[in-house]
């Protein structure tokens, strides 16, 4: 049922799986569809701590358990019920996905701080060879060209943990929610390395965690820009071969210090 | 405040620009947001009537008006306010962005039919070349590396309208408004290329609009390609140099069939 064109035509199989996921709140007065996200099915306990942590909603105390039937569906019980269904609209309409809704610097200025940083000063080759690390952790990239990944560095160079998804929100939703089931929010002394460009989400879902140093492949969107200044947060995009763009947090560099009596600068 | 790494290090100045976009409905009970879209500013208008198009939401009669002091909220005046109202809280979670939501093959089934096609039978070459004239109008990616495009194409190779965003959805939601605005829905003999991967939301939109046949330069996901199977729609993907995979409606290329007695098929 897939042709790749050429001579003579090639027979392909692998696409890039993307299934919706609902999450599913148990009130007294029944369940309540709390959000729903298009994603990769795989890692869905920790794509759904992460959101709930970007969306500010995740419970002090909770069981998240996966459907027995359907693997797109996720039960969540808490006695906190109350807070997440009256924040159930919001959360929906601003964040089903990570990209849209109502969401803007002002309102995560309300509820979010500057992520502290604990890595010390940051250099143009370390971090702009990182996405080739990162592409080796993408089996389903390589099979499949439709999946983005992100993965966390410690400042050693560890990878610390990597995820694959079609959605970029959601790859980062997965780290987060790695570190939230680790304890180990904030996430102060890693760096976060996504395969796509920097919108608006990938920097709030970074200061929500308490990352301050983020790597993309690709370009940053003026908003991710704007809220990556007002945090605080080392952005940083076109990480390929030896360069990079820093298009927020270039203080947090010696190179461009030193460079920066430059007349091109 | 922008920095490119390098001897010397360079000052650059392009950003892909990111503003949320608000659609106020206006109802005798007051406003009532009916969806919040990030985007690039610029086509509005477009944007907004692919939107509503898109989600099965455009009134027969209505105003649609820029506010005179936020660029970044419209005014929706229309007699038909309590279906839209009915549908906002729907509308809203479902494709605020257009990736998420409660959207899948069973409910745009519901409201959509197969897109009929108009315009003869396929081939690889032509296909593979479009993405090649959609870079060719997209002045904004050549400034940031920000911004997805998409154009319309007809048969005779004549580029109807492109437009660009920083979202993929939005970008073919301004050619869906366009389209809209010049009377020419569906779009039956016209070919939808896209410089993004393809998630179900395009083909989704894609369906919607009528359009039959989508080119994307990126991958496909699963489904993005059961969505276009069950609709009768050609999806293409990975179209680069002189080949494309064709993800669904096989079919409408001589060339496949006629080596489709090859072992290898």
């Amino acid at each position: 049922m897939l042709w790749r064109s050429g001579a003579p035509a090639e027979r392909v199989d692998a696409v890039a799986v993307e299934e919706p996921l609902e999450l599913r709140l148990h009130t007294p007065d029944g369940p309540l569809p709390l959000g729903v996200l298009m994603r990769t099915p795989g890692h869905d306990r920790e794509l759904l701590l992460g959101w709930l942590v970007s969306e500010d909603l995740l419970p002090e105390v909770f069981t998240l358990e996966p459907d027995h039937e359907n693997r797109n569906v996720w039960h969540l019980h808490t006695p906190d019920f109350a807070r997440l269904a009256a924040g159930a609209r919001l959360a929906v309409s601003s964040s089903a996905c990570g990209v849209c809704g109502s969401g803007s610097v002002e309102r995560l200025m309300a509820r979010a701080s500057p992520p502290s940083w604990a890595g010390g000063p940051l250099d143009v080759a370390w971090l702009s060879g990182l996405p080739k690390v990162l592409v080796a952790a993408q089996p389903g990239f390589a099979a499949t060209g439709g999946l983005h990944g992100a993965a966390l560095f410690s400042r050693d160079g560890t990878r610390l943990a990597a995820f694959e998804d079609v959605g970029r929100h959601n790859a980062v939703d997965k780290l987060v929610g790695w570190a939230q089931a680790q304890g180990r929010l904030p996430l102060s002394d890693a760096t976060l390395v996504v395969s796509s460009r920097a919108g608006f989400e990938i920097v709030q879902k970074a200061v929500t965690a308490g990352v301050a140093v983020v790597v993309t492949v690709g370009a940053a969107t003026s908003l991710a820009v704007d809220t990556a200044a007002a945090f605080g947060v080392t952005l940083c995009g076109f990480a390929r071969g030896d360069r990079l763009t820093v298009y927020a947090g270039a203080d947090r560099f010696p190179d461009f210090l030193q460079t920066s009596s430059s007349p091109t600068l």
